[in-house]
């Protein structure tokens, strides 16, 4: 039997390597996309690289996308500095207030990599894509909630040949309702090994996280809710 | 008064050079955005850049994507030959028969150039972004028609923090429903320089056009079609 593809995004973080596993789980044919957008957590790319390839995928695929150009975010800009040991927000209800919005936050990110999933989908011919998006920690970035993925699913089924031939287009958000948690006790059910995920904005070269960053806190304090000890490498 | 900002997608062929003359004629202060996707029809951006200069944006950026490595398109792809002489389609009903979907197009293009300009709108404060975009000449494209352009309005109006805070963004798409010939009426009133734009799929080093693929074939019938006597410079 033919296995169904799947187009997983894979940063080189926690959550999307969860993602990844969620999808061979569910039988899936794995082909990882990460992003070389300028992040200045560079290690994370070589995290991807191992993931995918320890996680069996076909192929990996690391396109580059010029993000640092367009400015606006933390992640991209050196002269913005990364926010440090500031309370952890964290409500998954729909009402968003945009001051809570953070300066991590890269302007329109995960359209434009959805966008270039699609592209990629299009030309394997794979019907679903997996984003690791979580509407539950991260509800202050606009482009993680339910409603912006459906209206991109809705988008995406008007705009390739493939949606016009009625093969109808998937976007998987497995974690989209899950707290990290109950995401690290799921990955490690699955198997995924954490040492090798990077999630800290701004990890070192050999990818030892900061400890400090709002994305370092909120997989501290995962690990901790989930009682399982923290493999993270630390600085 | 301060003007009104305007994101303008500008490639350097002759529907988007009309779209940036429309957008300056409704008084916008005008952005210009490029792409360099690996496209085999490359002085087109020393178009862009031209006549972005002189029809006086404020701003001209050009974004490195790498589309060339998805492959699945003549337009990036060296090995796939560009239809030439062929019979131009044109066809303004919302019925796609994928049969005809060129070989030059590129997979989600669209979708991606548009993500990309949502993310450089948000960082400028720009609320308006305009796109060249023709449903009836190239029918044969699924990124070109109303309802793709409806629903990812839709979605950009979810995806960031300039939705979030209520300035709802609009993309316009002038061309939408009007022939080649109409384009070029309506570009020459407001000034278009046609000698500038390149239009051609395979364009010499200089900007000159081989005069037999789809698009070459679209424009001349244009002028033809308009009783212009046509400017472009041919091989």
């Amino acid at each position: 039997m033919i296995k169904k593809r799947a187009l997983v995004l894979v940063s080189g973080g926690l959550d999307s390597a969860t993602v990844l596993a969620i999808a061979n789980t569910q039988g899936f044919e794995c082909f990882a996309l990460s992003f070389d957008y300028g992040q200045r957590h560079y290690s994370e790319l070589s995290a991807a690289r191992k993931l995918a390839l320890e996680m069996g995928v076909v192929e990996h695929k690391i396109a580059v996308i010029d993000l640092a150009s367009i400015g606006g975010s933390a992640l991209t800009d050196q002269s913005l500095a990364i926010p440090e040991d500031t309370s952890v927000l964290s409500c998954a209800d729909d009402t968003l207030d945009t001051s809570i919005i953070p300066v991590t936050y890269v302007p329109a990110r995960n359209t434009i990599f959805l966008s270039y999933a699609l592209a990629l989908a299009e030309v394997h011919e794979i019907n679903d894509i997996f984003i690791g998006v979580n509407a539950v920690d991260y509800s202050g970035y606009p482009d993680c909630r339910p409603e912006y993925i459906q209206a991109f699913e809705k988008m995406a089924n008007l705009a390739t040949r493939t949606a016009i031939e009625g093969h109808a287009l998937k976007i998987h958000t497995p974690l989209i309702q899950m707290s990290k948690s109950q995401i690290i006790s799921l990955g490690l059910e699955l198997g995924v090994n954490y040492s090798q995920t990077v999630s800290c904005y701004q990890a070192d070269s050999d990818g030892r996280a900061c400890g400090r960053c709002d994305s370092c806190l909120l997989r501290k304090q995962g690990f901790v809710a989930a009682a399982i000890e923290d493999p993270t490498l630390y600085q």
